[in-house]
């Protein structure tokens, strides 16, 4: 009876999609849903698949049906619902076998559970590409004991997505949460790449008067160069798509009302954590909670409207800024990666990262290439002081100046672009501005500060100081 | 013996201030630090003060030396301090006797103090101005059961500063750490306020060629009008004073290189909590992190330089951007306090905070003055649609506008104005641009969306979706 590869508990989309992945790569895999019905659906739904597929009806018989060292992927809610499965194993399970924790949670959640003494091994897993992905090849971020990954790395790999050089987008990233914690980011980065996107949408709309059909044209465009990207390709078709009730641009008929789900949120609670600078990342976070506040955005237009003005930018202009906005943005992630890399321990491989995510996964694109050799030539520098990457944002940055400056004056919303260039510029800017804040600070709280000549006086001769 | 009217633990410099202006006030008070020498020195340097101050020795002196039912301050270092402190405490009170931590306490801390049945009565409360305010009239914000505030409140509102109009600014906020969490916002909003008009100086300095004199002139000029505040104040003074060592202006040879305690931070993390958005605060901190990395800026220096680039703007057009800015951001640290009073069951008082940071603390200034008054016509609206601020704004914002879209096409780095005015046109966009990114989440995650027109057809006709 115990002749399944692996077992997989939670049938939802996510893990019926991986479920399907798993047996379709020819591993004997043993389900399990609590609703028995759920199973049953699955098994019947499986077509030929059915073949590689043990349908389980208990806990005990799943367990039962796995081929000893077991491993088991949990694919519940993120949460509760995970420490009361592993509480449910834990009497089941014999000391090396091993639960792989494939849902979306918290790496501190991860990183708790490592700790917590769990009777059997155990991997955190992201898992990136939503359910086409996870059907057909997602992007796979491990976190735990090398040895334990090693284990299941035939099967990882075999359902993972491939990069074009072949190269499957599954990894250990590190101990425990790390794998979560990655993907996180990836998460982050997400949310910024779409309000980048959101953005210049929004200029060619409002500002250049451009219908859905001639946005989709310019998105499918810069679709063949340096922006060559999932999210772009899709920008490119959703721009593209008619209303099936009004015969509209379907864009035209969706409110513009951002959900989420919570982890660009964590991801920006994270690097404050770690003193690690993601503005546009927080600044896509921002754009999503004030788009979900309609009524006062109703409110600020009939006081202060109307919104955007006009402006004079050229398409191609709007690329360059693109381009600049998205290097700056993935500076910004893969520092914050290597902050946490140091905080934690980790270890974490940037380069490997880069490569994890040029398929499968939601930000997957032709630049992530381009990255994972920058990042390998020296990982501890950040990423726009590559030569690759210095001189594509030398030739991207009047765009992205240009257009940041038009926006402004001209009333267009772009938290994210600018964002990415105000930190560019206090960046590169070797004399700053916090010697006054220090100063201010000195006056009212004697906080001390260094001289730039380095005498050893801390303090300004301020004087009686309120 | 037990005829003190308080007592104070914790002889630091914040904790001595605030004893020193106990005792002025005509209130005795007991005081006691773990280091007996220093409660000596403490009561040897309090001159004719002496007289109303009881240095004890032991704890259970302190204790005895007090009227019951007691009241006793905490002055010392948040964390577990505050944590042992309370357990020593524990013993030696009885139940009506009230301890109120007057530290920099997370709030969150404070919360989980109050619900931890201590023995005794407890209260959190923020106390900001600094070493001079404690001393001679700091804002307080309170935090606990209403009952318990009233017993220190003549004490309190003795010791406060006072607004022009003459009321002291010192209240209870609401229930437990509401008053920590008040404090904590006024941080946050300190790191923005400083860091607008660091951003200014900049401008001056490095694109107008103004030396620190004619820097001071500017600041001196505008704390003459709708900017005036201590802020803009210690700014003009710092930016005057000369260097003991070269004579050149102080703030020449201080390194821009900013500290932080972490509450500009905290303020950043607990606003993701609420789904707040607080960008002026959150560039502030990344500004701060931004400066400490000094070898990454001068190799962005070095790469990318050189800096800043010469601007043509009128000093009038900077304090009109001062002023909007600041609006902005405090609209935003006002609706973050209300969202959480919703989320905490608060109640907060918005118009009674503006008052109580009308005088004593750092972000003190006229316009607070105005924002109370615009509160109290109706809390729950956003401040910039108060209609007296929004004329200001009217008037300001072209100022705004020049001021970022010049900073953004010369270089230089003006993360919180510009991440204000892009708030502000999120915020005033009536139709925004999220719609493209629900039709993207839609698209890889079959997330849903809403239609404008209520029809009920929560996805799209997107075709295979990879």
């Amino acid at each position: 009876m115990a002749q399944a590869r692996i077992g997989l508990i939670g049938l939802g989309t996510m893990g019926a999609a991986l479920a399907l992945n798993i047996a379709e790569k020819g591993f004997p895999i043993a389900v399990w849903n609590r609703t028995t019905a759920v199973t049953r659906g699955f098994a019947a739904a499986a077509g030929p698949l059915a073949a590689h597929v043990i349908a389980t009806e208990t806990l005990a018989e799943l367990v039962a049906a796995i081929a000893p060292p077991r491993a088991i992927i949990l694919m519940v809610p993120a949460g509760q619902a995970v420490d009361d499965q592993l509480a449910a194993l834990a009497p089941l399970l014999d000391a090396d076998d091993l639960v792989i924790d494939a849902g979306n949670a918290d790496f501190h959640d991860t990183n708790r559970r490592d700790a917590s003494g769990l009777p059997f091994r155990f991997l955190g897993m992201g898992v990136s590409g939503g359910e086409e992905g996870a059907r057909h090849g997602p992007a796979i971020m491990g976190g735990g004991d090398a040895a334990d990954w090693d284990r299941v790395a035939d099967v990882m790999t075999a359902i993972a997505a491939r990069a074009e050089d072949g190269t499957p987008c599954a990894a250990r990233m590190g101990d425990a949460g790390a794998g979560h914690f990655v993907k996180m980011v990836h998460n982050g980065i997400e949310y910024a790449d779409m309000q980048m996107i959101a953005e210049v949408y929004g200029l060619m709309r409002d500002g250049m008067g451009m219908d859905a059909a001639a946005i989709s044209s310019a998105f499918a465009g810069w679709n063949e160069g340096a922006l060559q990207s999932y999210l772009i390709e899709i920008s490119a078709r959703v721009t593209a798509a008619a209303d099936p009730h009004t015969g509209r641009p379907m864009v035209d008929v969706i409110l513009d009302r951002a959900g989420q789900k919570g982890t660009g949120r964590w991801t920006a609670i994270e690097a404050q954590h770690l003193s690690a600078p993601i503005p546009v990342i927080e600044a896509a976070v921002m754009a999503r909670n004030v788009s979900s506040r309609l009524d006062e955005r109703l409110a600020g237009e009939a006081r202060f409207g109307p919104a955007p003005q006009p402006i004079r930018i050229a398409p191609q202009t709007l690329e360059q800024a693109l381009i600049a906005g998205k290097i700056l943005c993935y500076a910004q992630g893969f520092a914050m990666i290597s902050a946490a890399s140091q905080r934690f321990g980790w270890t974490l491989d940037l380069p490997g990262i880069a490569r994890v995510w040029r398929a499968g996964c939601i930000i997957r694109s032709a630049m992530l290439n381009d990255m994972a050799a920058a990042l390998a030539e020296d990982p501890a520098r950040n990423l726009v002081l590559a030569p690759f990457f210095a001189s594509l944002i030398e030739s991207a940055l009047p765009g992205l100046r240009q257009v940041v400056a038009e926006g402004a004056a001209q009333g267009h919303a772009l938290p994210a672009l600018a964002s990415g260039l105000m930190w560019f510029d206090l960046m590169r800017t070797g004399r700053g501005t916090a010697n006054l804040i220090q100063a201010q600070r000195d006056f009212f709280g004697a906080h001390g500060f260094q001289r730039i000549d380095g005498l050893d006086d801390p303090h300004g001769p301020w004087g009686q100081s309120a």
